[in-house]
């Protein structure tokens, strides 16, 4: 493709793109097909001589869009929002235009200085101290994944350099809660700490980690001979948004000199609004923490913020320094190769800068007010609701409800709940993803995408009322 | 930004990468900025309010451009190519636009079903059996990560679900060559393998791993008492595309158990090309392999494909199963997250889908012999020239050459090679990235950026005899 045939074909792209954008809401919200539906549309051979870019696109639309689950929607209110802003999404068009890499400084200096600019926006945005350093990866699955290789690197003086996690006399213990994200037994697991070595810390009647009990836990470990290493706290869970004490969590931990990761993935985000900061707090005595903006925020995904008070150390343990990667301003320079798992790196700095530019800082802020105001709207229509029930506090934009009607409970209540939802993300009408809590099935209900509005909100209201409390009616898509 | 701006400020952006691209040979190839240069052009604190787009795209024009070194250039010859092709550009920027997520089957089912179609895609281009299961990833560090857990995984029979790592009575060994890539030394200590427990099996005087030498050094440990685990060959390494005998290699690992893990993530193109098999001859008996498009084939960054034989084992290593993301169709689909580290995922199948359908397998096999062939004409031109030596094979498109004046040996041929390729690099005429090969440094000159056509290699050819020639003279840019 030359560029001239790009251009032509680029606006095309484009207008596909911001037409899917404005009629998203014609689609229905979560994908209506059924496993294989796609794959069976498309030819199990490559095409040896090439196609016309417009049987591309008429394959684009004609098998691929049927087959989505539509996250831009302003009726999504499944997992947590993934808002990938407009704005964000040219920055990114830039960078994967450009096609440069950011092995080195050297391979691209504008990649890594600019990413340094915008993670110590974000960081000021946050109101954290510049004591932190900060830088993207992927996903929160791989931030946290590094923090407890840095954690079992710190505890064991560089066991990478000798005998690795063969050689602990004393079993390092990682310390979580049951609502931690899957991720953090993940990286636990994969990191060589080993299930029988990670301890479920109790959470109070709010589903907050309990920093009295995290401490009676590293007690027993230390008489039992093993080595506490690392304590996993997160501000904001995934199933019902709980926030863990971060202060308290973090005076238990210091005796003992753990290090202490901060989950902020979801309501990282919130930090740029001060009055939610107090979720937070203590987070300055935190070693690693992470905040995805491709979430809330709006960076087109993949942007996942980790940031460190010890930078040094997390170059000590991610460094590589081949000589075909040498350069003569390394020294005076960031390699962000050593700043986490890959070599190469996309520009994906553009993506933040575009956003918080073309955005403001005010006008994101007054997005996640607007998100915060329709989750305490539908919170006190639910709440006033009969037999609805609003299951855990909403600190945040997601809420867990559940319909209870009158003499169902147990698992006869687990098939409602899981049936209403259904029969609702059948329709086409949202996206809601349940999910236990307390070992009972309930729908979480995270508001947030960057389209939804207060009607969709109370559309989505009416409809959960339909499907819940009429199974027989049909659910109307408006 | 609504779709009507975005539509406006969309047509502006390709327009400018279409300009960029057909203008890039204006630029330097390698940045000439200094350290900081970038940075301090740019605010230190994020704006308030929002900022004109156009006020955005002139910073990019007026700081981020100056600051780049250009991957897409045609006289790039730096580390490998990393061709961003325009066709799999917009692949890619159908994704980023659409803003769909693959954290399961049911959360976007195309995802999951395209990215399953195009890895049987490009493993009956590479001459695979159907053996093989693929997935992508975003590199092959993170790919060769993901290996060696899951050797460890294997050798200890999930010791994850038990004690770790930290169990272990006899010490997992990994076994790797001097040549292999830097990442594999990374996985093994990220996985907590240890540094003590690598081994670097010798290599040939082709730089090619000696599978006799593998045997000896598994049976010593072995006698020691430790546990061989998993041994990483590689099919063209990046110093030098040296070549691993991935059959021996097998049958040397054979009766000891060992995970093969081949990292062709740079030759893994050339498998397109029936005569370049050869190089991997064996691979059917690895366990696993990673192959990286976003290098010489063009699939935009990040697109690095990992495939498995036992694909139960990588799901078994890597599974999460909360209970938000569980939905009827499980145990029916595929759900990428436990395939990989992150849960997140893009839809960066269609980025490999755009390129291979836009240019058809014929074509993408043209370009990669039409660059193995400027390499080869590369070759007999420095091995015919006085005082110039080709230090390596040349299976590929990498070659690895010094100039050596009469008299000049050792640390002072070192200062003379680092300086002509400085001097090179800084006059813009290229990108050369330098190593070390056999103790002593060398120039790299790796051939294969889309846009490298024969005269960009002989103005190359010319430029570099100046250079290390005439050092007192001018290097022209053309």
């Amino acid at each position: 493709m030359t560029p001239d045939e790009f251009r032509a074909h680029g606006h095309r792209i484009i207008d596909w793109i911001a037409d899917y954008r404005a009629r998203v809401e014609q689609h229905a919200v979560m994908a209506q097909t059924a496993p294989g539906d796609v794959k069976r549309q498309l030819p199990a051979a490559p095409p040896e001589a090439p196609e016309e870019f417009a049987a591309i696109l008429a394959d684009l639309e004609r098998i691929i869009v049927p087959g989505l689950s539509h996250w831009q929607h302003p009726s999504f209110f499944g997992y947590f929002p993934c808002n990938g802003t407009l704005a964000s999404v040219l920055g990114d068009y830039v960078s994967t235009g450009l096609g440069v890499l950011g092995l080195a400084w050297q391979s691209s200096p504008a990649l890594t200085e600019l990413e340094e600019v915008v993670t110590d926006w974000m960081r000021a945005m946050m109101g954290l101290s510049d004591a932190w350093s900060g830088v993207i990866q992927d996903t929160a699955s791989t931030s946290t994944l590094i923090a407890l290789i840095c954690a079992r690197e710190r505890t064991t003086r560089y066991s990478l350099a000798r005998g690795g996690m063969q050689a602990q006399a004393r079993p390092l213990i990682v310390y979580a809660s049951a609502h931690s994200h899957s991720s953090v037994d993940k990286a636990a697991l994969l990191a060589g700490f080993g299930r029988a070595n990670i301890r479920i810390v109790p959470h109070d009647d709010v589903h907050a980690m309990r920093a009295d009990a995290l401490a009676e836990a590293i007690d027993a470990d230390v008489r039992a001979g093993a080595t506490p290493c690392a304590i996993v706290a997160t501000t904001g869970s995934t199933t019902c948004t709980a926030v863990d004490p971060v202060d308290d969590i973090a005076a238990a931990a210091a005796p003992h000199e753990l290090w202490l990761h901060v989950d902020a993935a979801m309501a990282g985000s919130a930090m740029i609004l001060p009055e939610c900061r107090w979720m937070w707090r203590g987070i300055e005595n935190a070693d690693s923490l992470v905040v995805n903006p491709h979430k809330w925020l709006g960076a087109a995904f993949d942007c996942s913020l980790y940031y460190v008070r010890d930078a040094e150390h997390l170059v000590r343990v991610l460094s590589t320094n081949p000589s075909y990667l040498q350069s003569a301003a390394d020294g005076r320079v960031k390699n962000l190769r050593d700043w986490g798992i890959p070599l190469g790196r996309r520009f994906r700095a553009l993506k933040l800068w575009f956003l918080i530019r073309e955005q403001g800082v005010a006008a994101l802020q007054a997005r996640l007010r607007r998100d915060l105001a329709n989750a305490a709207y539908l919170a006190s229509a639910v709440a006033a609701a009969p037999r609805w029930r609003v299951l855990a506090p909403v600190p945040l934009q997601t809420l867990c409800v559940r319909h209870e009607p009158e003499g169902l409970e147990g698992e006869a209540l687990d098939r409602h709940t899981l049936d209403w939802c259904d029969r609702l993300n059948r329709s086409g009408a949202t996206y809601l993803t349940p999910a236990l809590l307390d070992g009972r099935w309930m729908v979480r209900v995270s508001v947030g995408a960057e389209a939804t509005e207060r009607r969709h909100v109370e559309q989505l209201w009416i409809a959960m009322r339909q499907a819940a409390e009429e199974p027989a009616a049909a659910i109307s898509r408006r």
